[in-house]
């Protein structure tokens, strides 16, 4: 039974947008899913030097904004880009994904739900405006996505 | 008084992130930057196929999941990532932006601020789950994407 809700919660994940994208093509896909990573990054860096490092002046409308795009990317259906042909990389469009992100389902969905949810709780973290409750769903977040390229990306 | 009010607008607009973002280097700006509307052509693409071009099933919930994605992308501060020293292309990483956009303060804010106000409207209507209010807003955003790309992006 449990087995069975995993799956379906898979499913779900996996392909809730493939309907809106089926017509992109896989080189675009990979350009796609590696903008909205990058994107992050840059938002995950911001709230970093405010909340953890320090090294610019805690701004909570600027990590409000921050941790709203990182959220909002992590909801806005990102599996619809490892659709199939993706899974390699195309010409000059490198991907670091490994192959397991296509074969192993359940593992996918354990680390994508922590992810998303590990987003918006940032998100709500940052909607307090308290450095301290930011640094620790920070941390929580990095975990999320160390949780996934541990498991899904090459080194 | 009326100048006086946009060029503040503009010093806000510019500069309103570059405090969290000063130590990042211009190649990397430049690739945030690329990296964010290149994830929000993404979402338009889908909120078009949905709404528009009918291609795709009606989906209120990705609908609003892409609006949303787009606009915290358009609140998240990227007037940060057109510092100093990226106004050209840095070696791989090209850029298409004109010098313009470095010069022109005044009408830089002023399209910088229709694309937010019309990002933040397209959210809006995709929260109402309503497609014509979807499709007008869409095309009101779209607008204010060309608005910008006809003035300050080669082609």
């Amino acid at each position: 039974m449990k087995k069975l809700m995993i799956g379906s919660l898979a499913a779900l994940f996996l392909t809730a947008s493939f309907t809106a994208s089926a017509q992109i093509d896989p080189e675009d896909q990979i350009k796609f899913r590696k903008a909205g990573y990058s994107f992050m990054s840059w938002n995950m860096s911001k709230i970093k030097a405010m909340a953890i490092d320090e090294s610019v002046a805690w701004d909570p409308a600027q990590v409000q904004a921050a941790a709203n795009s990182i959220a909002a990317t992590a909801n806005s259906g990102m599996g619809a880009l490892f659709g199939p042909g993706t899974e390699k990389s195309i010409g000059d469009t490198k991907t670091r994904v490994k192959p397991e992100m296509f074969t192993d389902g359940e593992g996918v969905v354990k680390v994508g739900m922590a992810f998303n949810k590990a987003a918006n709780e940032l998100a709500e973290a940052a909607a307090t405006g308290d450095k301290a409750l930011v640094a620790k769903a920070f941390a929580a977040a990095g975990d999320s996505c160390k949780g996934c390229h541990d498991k899904y990306r090459m080194d």
